[in-house]
């Protein structure tokens, strides 16, 4: 089957917003084994809207457009669609009385623009929007499938597998196929080395779609199998997964939509430890990690951002001689910071970071991009430096990835035992 | 003027690759004063290409197209082109012979594909490629214009101020306008709002562009304005903006490229002003915003991320008794978080979040979403109470952008004078 792609959007044909709508989507499509012969992005404009949908459906037995849904007079999308097609507009009340709802029960002042919101061209079928005010909707014309969302990726996130892919299936059930699919997450590793690793497991040979997705700091491989039977997909998956694991097995921290913050929130949960992080170059990004865990606060006791050398002495007792010998910036300071927080959280676990993220603060001995990670159970201390080559923000993230892995890998072997791995 | 844009590649409808090069050349387009009326992705398939170009320039008097001009056997985009038009390939043997040049410099066996990157459409202008060796070629067809590029983003980073830019404004001499943008960024409103206070400046009618991007959780509003001179753009664009400033004043906390922590960042250190944060809801992300900042260290003594109970009373002083009798999410608990981590950092300032960042916690009283915010100077301590309505990770963020705004303005406004504003 062939669905086409529109992203509507005044945003977009100015180049002042990238489009990330359009791929995601095409990506999803292509997992389920449906093609996109053309992807297009119009202005937020009838004629325009109009004449797109013309030209993808002569290509495409369905379109996915994106864009124009929201309360402002620029968004005109609906409209656009039922004068293209001679549909009236009828306005959903149950709907409406929920978009209220919203506004009520947040204090928000509800604009009579917002009734819009609620409207649909007849014979639509809405789609629900489980995270924002703008609905979508289904429209069967001519034959062909009109599905509009609206333009906020991470609302398209949720409506794609919840609202858009049952009313493709349904609509197209001769070319749903059975689909497998796994999304293996790595990190601390290259692209190119993946790549090499699985080239003798020959997934491709045996039927199996291998995509990389760079998605920093993780390297995502997705598996896709199509069978005619979901049995066979799974099978095949199944073996497929097993050879990526045996190849990259210390590199993968996720599957799927597991995060590694997920994943470490979850194993300190089973075994009942408590953790307390003392961040310096992160500047609270680890715990700002955690803490999107819902249930963080089970294990999470306190988190020190120590940003200051004072901070580092008074909160975490880091001797001041230590600084000035090895610096903020070393493994003695990392070491003594996770062995600190812990000691003041009275926690099972003590994680730190201190670094150097730039752009300036950089030497010849420490150059920028110098970090280093400790993790302390009061037994021992284990510390690891690295040397990350990206500006500010990526070293920051990349820290506390490193940070958050060497958790997961003490978690995990059960024990600093991880410590040769990490 | 318009001008099309046509990206071809499977990787891009596939969904593998974003698409990079449409909105790169959409924007320098739109800061010549040239409209994009729309932007297509196709597959490398000739129908599918001459289908394309056939569909833009329906609606534009040029298209740039950009891939498929390599060796392989899948690159058809100069083929495509020439049968489109009818028109024969020449083989330029000066280009040739400069890309075998490049071969041999580099030491690269050469395939006799190669020699079909110096074939171009008859009547067509070669555009050189200086940093690869596919180059790209402009052709008038039909009173139209196209043009095609590799479709390497750093190639075309490359060609299109050198080679493509002095084509079009050859092309169109009557077309080059000055264009003037302002981008205007939010928060605290919603989009359907400052539409309506925007309504009564009819700045479309006086020839300003409006765009409304809501990017959680701002509201970027960009005006643009084309004039045939700098002066008369620029003139214009100011009264458009003092008019938005005037009606959405006290919601607007950066211009263009600034971001709210960097304009807090720089207050601060104008102001010689150190600050301290005590984080429970926002898990670290207030710190980690301003430590994103390249200098953060001047002001940023410490941050706590006070996620138990413990941590609050212990690190902040928060009497147990507060927290038993009004609750860990209370005004008198955030009011106390940040006169205590003020005294704990020995700094002018000290800023606190608390609240039910959910999905679970919430109350009747206090439901998910409930949050205080507070800002202590060591006279004076202001707080303010917030319902958010989004998902937890949105409340975080929500929550970050509520404290950051009310430090901006209680430092803009020179001290709890903005007490009332908050």
């Amino acid at each position: 089957m062939r669905v086409g792609i529109l992203t509507i959007g005044n945003e977009l044909i100015s180049g002042r917003t990238q489009d990330t709508n359009a791929s995601y989507i095409a990506r999803e499509l292509n997992i389920q084994g449906w093609q996109v012969p053309i992807m297009m992005s119009v202005d937020d404009d009838e004629t325009a809207i109009a004449k797109a949908l013309d030209h993808i459906l002569g290509q495409a037995q369905a379109v996915i457009a994106t864009g124009g849904l929201g309360p402002t007079a620029d968004d005109k999308t609906t409209v656009a669609v039922a004068r293209a097609y001679g549909l009236k507009l009828y306005r959903d009340e149950a709907i409406l009385l929920k978009i209220r709802g919203i506004f009520e029960r947040y204090g928000l002042n509800w604009i009579p623009n917002n009734d819009k919101q609620a409207d649909f061209p007849e014979g639509s079928e809405p789609i629900v929007n489980p995270v924002g005010t703008a609905w979508g909707f289904a429209l069967n014309v001519q034959g062909k499938l009109i599905i509009v969302l609206p333009g906020v990726p991470s609302e398209i996130k949720r409506m794609f597998p919840q609202g858009v892919l049952p009313v493709l299936r349904r609509t197209f059930p001769e070319s749903a196929q059975a689909v497998a699919t796994r999304t293996i997450k790595l990190s601390g590793i290259s692209e190119a080395e993946v790549d090499q690793r699985l080239a003798d497991a020959d997934l491709e040979g045996r039927g199996v779609a291998v995509g990389f997705y760079p998605h920093f700091p993780e390297i995502r491989v997705v598996l896709t199998v199509r069978k005619a039977s979901e049995t066979e997909a799974q099978a095949l998956l199944k073996t497929a997964e097993e050879q990526v694991i045996q190849r990259l097995d210390r590199h993968i921290f996720a599957l799927d939509d597991e995060t590694l913050e997920g994943t470490v929130a979850a194993l300190l949960t089973e075994k009942k430890l408590t953790l307390a992080v003392a961040e310096s170059c992160t500047g609270g990004l680890i715990t700002d990690r955690l803490t999107d865990i819902s249930g963080s606060s089970v294990f999470l006791e306190r988190g020190a951002v120590t940003y200051s050398n004072l901070a580092k002495t008074e909160l975490l007792g880091v001797p001041e001689e230590t600084i000035r010998e090895f610096g903020a910036v070393s493994e003695q300071t990392a070491r003594l910071m996770a062995e600190g927080v812990r000691k003041l959280g009275h926690t099972d676990l003590g994680l730190s970071s201190t670094g150097i993220a730039g752009p300036t603060g950089g030497s010849e001995q420490k150059p920028v991009g110098t970090v280093f990670v400790a993790l302390a159970d009061g037994k021992e201390t284990i510390c690891r430096k690295y040397l990350f080559r990206w500006e500010r923000r990526r070293v920051k993230i990349a820290t506390s990835q490193a940070a958050l892995t060497m958790l997961k890998r003490y978690l995990a072997t059960g024990g600093m035992s991880g410590k040769q791995q990490v």
